[in-house]
C-alpha cells in the first residue's frame, strides 16, 4: 500500500471512537521500523491531519476542518542542541501540517503564555473550545477557533506537545482527547529520545 | 502579522516569477531569528505548500494541486545520529506537508532508485513531467502525476532534497525550477548544519 493511503478513512468508520482506533492502528504500521523522531513526527502529523480531513461526519475540509496538526518539542531534543540557538524552557516547532506557525514557545514558569505552554507546564491535555477567550492565547493563525494540546510524556516527564487547531468553535471533545492521548503515547514509544 | 498569513498570495501576483519572488521574501521573514533546521524546514515546507495552493492561476487546490512538499535529508544530520538506526547513504524523511510518505530513500550509488535518489546523487534539479514513465519511480502516493526534486547544497555538497509532487502531468516547469532552487538556497543558508 502506498504510504499516502494510510490516511484514508474507510466509509464503515462512523464514530469518533472507531476513527481514533483506526488512526492509531494505521500510525503503528506507518512508523514501523523507524526510530528517528523527526521522521516519525512528520509522518504522524501528516497521518492525523489528513485522516481528520477525510472524516467529514465529524471534521472534514470545510468549516469544521482541523487547520493545523503538529508538534512542539523541548528545544534540547533538536539537532545542534549545544549551540546558542537552543535554550532550556523553550519548545521549538517540530514537524506539522497546516499553515506556517510560531517558531518557538516560551515555557519558562511565570513567563510563559498560551495554550501550548500551559499544557506543557501543567502536564495535561487542555481542550480549548474558544481560543479567543483563552487568557494569553498566541494567535499563529487568526482563523483558528478552537484547540487541543496533548503533552508527549517520556515516562512522567513532558517532552513536547501534540497541538491541533480547528476552524470551528468547540472543535474537539472528550473522545478526541482520549484518542489523541493514545496517539501521543504511540508516537513517543515509537522513537528513540536519548 | 500571524505566521499563517505568510502563505497568502496577493491578487496582484500573476506570473510564476512574481510568485516565487514573493514566496522567497516571505520565507526570509518567516525564518528570521531561527537557525534550527527542523523548525525552519517545517515552516518552509508549509509556506511553499500553502502558497502554491493559494495560487490558482498556476496551481491551486484542485486538479493542479501540489499534493506534497517537503524534505529528505542526509540521515547523519538527524538527532540521535550515532545510533543504529542511522546509516550513511540514506536520506531520511524530514518535515513536509501532504499525505504520509516513505520513511527513507536509499542513496547508495548503484543500489538506489527513484527521482529523489537520482536528484541527490546527480546533484541537480530534476523535472519529471510524468512519474509513471520514470524508471524506478517510488510511488509514495498513487495520485501523484509529476514531480520536481531540488537538491539542498551546503557549499557544493548535496545534504538533502526539496521534493514537490503535483496531481497534474507536467506540473512543474523551468520557472518553478529556478524559483525552487532559490528557495532551497535560502533554506540552507538560514540554518546551522554543523
Amino acid at each position: 500500500m502506498p504510504h499516502a493511503d494510510s490516511s484514508l478513512v474507510p466509509t464503515e468508520i462512523k464514530t469518533k471512537a472507531e476513527f481514533w482506533a483506526h488512526v492509531h492502528s494505521q500510525l503503528a504500521l506507518l512508523l514501523e521500523g523507524q526510530k528517528n523522531w523527526v521522521t516519525n513526527l512528520a509522518n504522524a502529523s501528516s497521518l492525523v491531519y489528513n485522516a481528520l480531513s477525510a472524516f467529514p461526519s465529524h471534521f472534514g475540509s470545510d468549516d469544521k476542518a482541523v487547520n493545523w496538526c503538529g508538534f512542539y518539542l523541548d528545544s534540547r531534543l533538536f539537532p545542534r542542541s549545544s549551540d546558542h540557538n537552543t535554550e532550556a524552557n523553550r519548545l521549538l516547532l517540530g514537524p506539522f501540517c497546516g499553515k506556517p506557525a510560531c517558531q518557538f514557545i516560551n515555557v519558562t514558569p511565570g513567563k510563559s503564555r498560551g495554550v501550548v505552554a500551559d499544557g506543557f507546564l501543567q502536564a495535561k491535555t487542555l481542550l480549548v473550545p474558544d481560543v479567543d477567550s483563552y487568557p494569553g492565547h498566541i494567535a499563529c493563525d487568526g482563523e483558528t477557533k478552537s484547540e487541543i494540546v496533548c503533552p508527549l510524556f517520556l515516562g512522567s516527564k513532558p517532552i513536547g506537545i501534540l497541538d491541533l487547531d480547528c476552524l470551528a468553535l468547540g472543535g474537539f471533545d472528550q473522545e478526541d482527547k482520549e484518542g489523541l492521548e493514545k496517539i501521543a503515547a504511540l508516537v513517543v514509544s515509537s522513537c528513540e529520545w536519548e
